[in-house]
């Protein structure tokens, strides 16, 4: 007899050799039906692996990440032996499956496997499904994986062979289909209800462009087809949101390759949005003491010497920047901290001065492979939120609650409701690869898990995933589409000040080091609108959207009456446009709607006897007639409920 | 008989031969006194010189800077005279006037002149000035020149005489004393009432590090003693309000060696007045129809071959940016001007979208050598207040006035009511110099002037110092000191349109190149904040000051009801600081006093009690005691009198 625990803490005795799917059963038949793979002790078994030893065992459902991985892995087989029987002859390499589904390389041997294909392959595939077979892993010799695929005149496989340590090699086998693997499946090829392949693309064996250049083909699947139609009705939405279309369509951004790739020029309308972004941020600092710093875009080379960024970062960064005749070398700043650490150091500090924050939007350069580079997301140059907080140890553990203050207000304000936390703490086995005192580490994790019990965040804790200064907090928002995004990060750090020497008188009269913060709640203006736009579709909250109102008069008769209400509306501090152009009603709406603008504010004969504008909702709803009081009045209301101003 | 032109238009006739001094006496007794130099066809004449044809004739006197120069240079024989007399066998070298004075860069010839000898210098000048010799020029042939300094064994003057294209050479002698000299010198010594050196220095024969080192002695002279004694006030008042003095008292910026040298690192405080000048600012843009923007800091090398710029500056500039792997360059942008044709470029434009006026707190990089840099006012990194308009030629002139409108009201608002305007215009005789079409020239150029006049500006035109792309307006003003420092510009472009092929469709249907206007009220903020600083002494405007007011408790039983009073102030939108340090009312006052707070407010029982606060004003003034409500009032008031929302 053996006895297996449960995730929930129980512990259940089964015979020797009882296998994951058995303990499903053993458990509920629903839970059976919708288990597709199992970890056991922490190593991913088959669901018909027969278990012999004592241990924990956590059952994996489609929900889960590592459920879906076992999915998809089984459906690149799956995959396979469909191409297979329609394309005889083609060699299989590997296929492995990724965030969104799985691929599977593939040498076509003179064949074309193009989209066109995919109808067939997709109808074999759930033909090849609906035969509930069994996946089934087996282990073979080396001698025997080899001589497998010899036959099989498979020279990637035999590569892959020779290359593997002696030791396990498995084979897993379903219906007539064989294919080497470490295993991982679902029970059976019943379990895949729906299948979509995506795309066709190049790939070289390994990577390496002297290769063969293989097939490259994507394919996701699903055991519901429900899901698989919401799946698609997601990308496709998320294609409508992404930030590189709207950010066109709504004249927010653009780029130039004469100015450089990822190096983004932000149009009026964008800029304006930074501007209410930067003003929103620089409010709530001053409100929780924050003093504001500026410092340059460059840095002698010696400041990222003794920072250490040099070393680390210098040879796949922006080279150094020479000057004429003075031998000196700068170089672009890819983070803002050294400067600030210069700024601490240029006056001498009493533990009374302490906390001391500076903050700045300093924009920084970080050199990225020009195929790296996506739209906002990844780019050369950006601003970040930047602030370092210099404290006592003692401090720490109020500072960081008051960073997740603001980082909460933050997310609220901008409607991000659903995020989670990571706590990063030190691998406690290798405790030599971080720098910084065992009491303050110690002091430091604690504070950082205590600050985040307190304000209640839904956070996990990650060991062995610290900086090597320092323990963080690190948060993930979901978007409206329900993927997930890395935003704010705080995280200590005892680097710094070590290597800029800095210090504080203390209550004992001698002189100490003090702790720093790193932290920045949108991480970058860039990534930050991109991920925004991706939120809410352009529709951006009334307070920080530029355009709140848009003007549209319906004869260029009303143009005084227009003028009137134009300034009357700003100054009630309504953010109004106006379109002035002789188009008509219908396409100033269409134009309206396309630049997401709030509310539409339209003026004919009825108005202006009536001393009043109709007020037209972005997306078509009819608010009626209203004077200009009122419709400020209407607007200001819905700021005030949306945007509270932060208070510590 | 001569016809002789005066300043005022009238003409006289003279007998040939009549010397500038005697039209002086002709003309009264007064001006014959302070009569110390002229110009006659607008060369520099001795007031001595023999007039022999009709011409122009203006007398100078020492409020002219021509006036000034000629007295300065006649001092600096007087010095050279003198120490020729305290020191025998000296060598002497040159000694030019120069913008507050004049020097003689003397070979001492193992002698020693130092700050210990300069009373007996002054002495000594003085008792010579007093024998009232007349300066009198004469030529001599190149032969004649050379024995006198040959016999005279002086190697630099020989070199110099050698160095001379044979033509006309001067002698100058006064009293016993001769030097080689191109002449423009006061009638004679007695004009000299009061000298004063003031510096020893080291400098090379002819600027060169090689030749023999000679001692610089500098001195400055007036004529009347009372003259001197304000210059030496004036020139201690500049020094208390060196910007770079107050800069550090004030704790508004630094410098730090480990960034780099002339690269400000802004304090809170500074970033403070920063972030107020560019609300300032902003908002004016905005209410004058500008539209925000923001670009990167770097631009490929493209960019500038494109612009001109990269041609023009390269080699002189910091040098450019590699990219690890991929072979780009890039180059720390010098000017926003390419970034924003490109924003420009990246839509279509109809004459009725134009002007379309793009405005950028652009932070620009530019290489100067370590030994020009100086604290704000020249510095390798600094932020203009830039912006650019694209207009149509007929759009200009509007344009043009209301860029000036804009200036007018930064320098109102910011307390410089003494300034001139430039106007500078193309060489007519050599139009091929310029780019750009004869006849946007001749519209441009009228713009300008139909503006200056239209705005009632002071304003002198100079005909030739037109940029190669452009004309363009210049602002000067006048500091608290009387200082004249370059502040806004203005400046037309036909060159960036050309070069970056900008394009608008015009009524005609056709393609048209825009106008483009460059023009930067401020300047660059580092280099205004330092002349605001000079200017002000650091007692900038209430309406831009960081903190206007400081609260002082007299004793830490008031806490709560300081805490009070300061929440009250928040409310109202008092910038308010508070002295929570146990330091007694003096020294807290003191240090108020020196951080120039406009206002100090005092509590203690007596406030407490009657709710109300103690006013202080800077510099002493008791205001009394008042309500939050009433202070608060009196700022607002004083406020919105000294600031007035820019209005078009």
């Amino acid at each position: 007899m053996i006895n297996i625990t449960l995730p929930d803490g129980s512990v259940k005795e089964f015979e020797s050799g009882v296998t994951p799917m058995d303990v499903a059963l053993s458990i509920s038949a629903g839970l059976a039906r919708n288990v597709i793979s199992a970890k056991f002790n922490n190593e991913t078994v088959e669901t018909t692996t027969p278990l012999t030893t004592n241990g924990s065992l956590v059952l994996l459902t489609f929900t889960d990440d590592e459920g879906k991985k076992a999915f998809w892995h089984s459906s690149a087989h799956l995959m396979a032996q469909a191409i297979l029987k329609l394309f005889p002859g083609i060699k299989l390499t590997i296929g492995p499956a990724v965030d969104n589904g799985f691929y599977y390389d593939i040498d076509p041997e003179g064949q074309k496997i193009s989209e066109t294909d995919f109808p067939k392959i997709e109808k074999k595939m759930l033909e090849l499904a609906r035969g509930k077979h069994e996946f089934n892993l087996r282990e073979v010799s080396k001698k025997e994986a080899l001589n497998y695929y010899q036959e099989n005149k498979n020279p990637y496989k035999v590569e892959l062979i020779k290359n593997l340590e002696d030791g396990e090699i498995t084979f897993c086998d379903h219906d007539d289909f064989t294919d080497l693997c470490r295993g991982g499946h679902i029970p059976n090829t019943g379990l895949i209800k729906a299948v979509k392949l995506m795309s066709v693309a190049g790939a070289y064996w390994r990577g390496d462009e002297n290769n063969t250049q293989l097939t490259r083909v994507y394919g996701v699947s699903f055991p519901k087809q429900k899901m698989l139609k919401e799946y698609l009705e997601l990308l496709e939405e998320a294609k409508k949101r992404d930030h590189r279309k709207l950010g066109k369509e709504l004249k927010l951004f653009t780029f130039s390759q004469r100015v450089g790739q990822g190096l983004p020029l932000w149009l009026p309308k964008g800029a304006l949005l930074r501007e209410r972004l930067e003003a929103f941020m620089r409010d709530a600092q001053r409100e929780a003491g924050y003093d504001p710093v500026v410092t340059p875009h460059i840095g002698n080379k010696d400041l990222y010497v003794c920072s250490g960024h040099y070393e680390k970062y210098g040879e796949d960064s922006f080279q150094p920047i020479n000057t004429p005749a003075e031998g000196e070398e700068f170089l672009l700043k890819p983070m803002n901290c050294p400067h600030h650490c210069e700024i601490y150091k240029s006056q001498s500090w009493s533990y009374k001065d302490l906390p001391v924050r500076f903050a700045e939007f300093g924009t920084v350069y970080r050199y990225e492979q020009s195929g790296e580079l996506h739209g906002l997301t990844r780019v050369r140059g950006f601003t970040q939120d930047d602030a370092h907080i210099f404290c006592t140890p003692d401090q720490l553990n109020e500072e960081f609650t008051k960073v997740i203050d603001l980082v909460l207000y933050v997310f609220n304000s901008l409607g991000f409701g659903d995020f989670t936390a990571q706590v990063s703490l030190r691998d406690p086995e290798n405790k030599e690869k971080y720098i910084g005192k065992e009491e303050n580490w110690v002091k430091a994790e604690e504070a950082i898990i205590n600050a985040a019990k307190e304000k209640g965040l839904n956070y996990k804790v990650e060991t062995g995933e610290a900086a090597f200064y320092g323990p963080k907090l690190d948060f993930m928002v979901k978007d409206a589409l329900g993927r997930s995004w890395q935003l704010g990060t705080i995280q200590v750090d005892y680097n710094l000040p070590e290597r800029f020497e800095l210090e504080y008188k203390g209550s004992d009269n001698e002189m100490h080091r003090p702790i720093m913060i790193h932290r920045a709640p949108f991480g970058s203006l860039e990534r930050f609108v991109a991920i925004l736009l991706e939120h809410t579709g352009g529709n951006f909250p009334l307070w920080l959207i530029p355009e709140q109102a848009i003007l549209l008069s319906i004869s260029e008769k009303y143009e005084n009456y227009s003028k009137k209400v134009l300034s009357s509306l700003k100054n009630n501090e309504i953010r109004t446009a106006i379109d002035h152009r002789s188009e008509t009603m219908g396409k100033k709406i269409r134009e309206a709607e396309m630049n997401k603008i709030p509310f539409m504010l339209i003026i004919g004969e009825k108005e202006v006897e009536t001393n009043t504008i109709s007020v037209r909702k972005h997306g078509g709803e009819d608010l009626g007639s209203m004077t200009v009081e009122e419709f400020s009045k209407m607007i200001k209301d819905e700021v005030s409920s949306s945007l509270n101003k932060f208070k510590v």
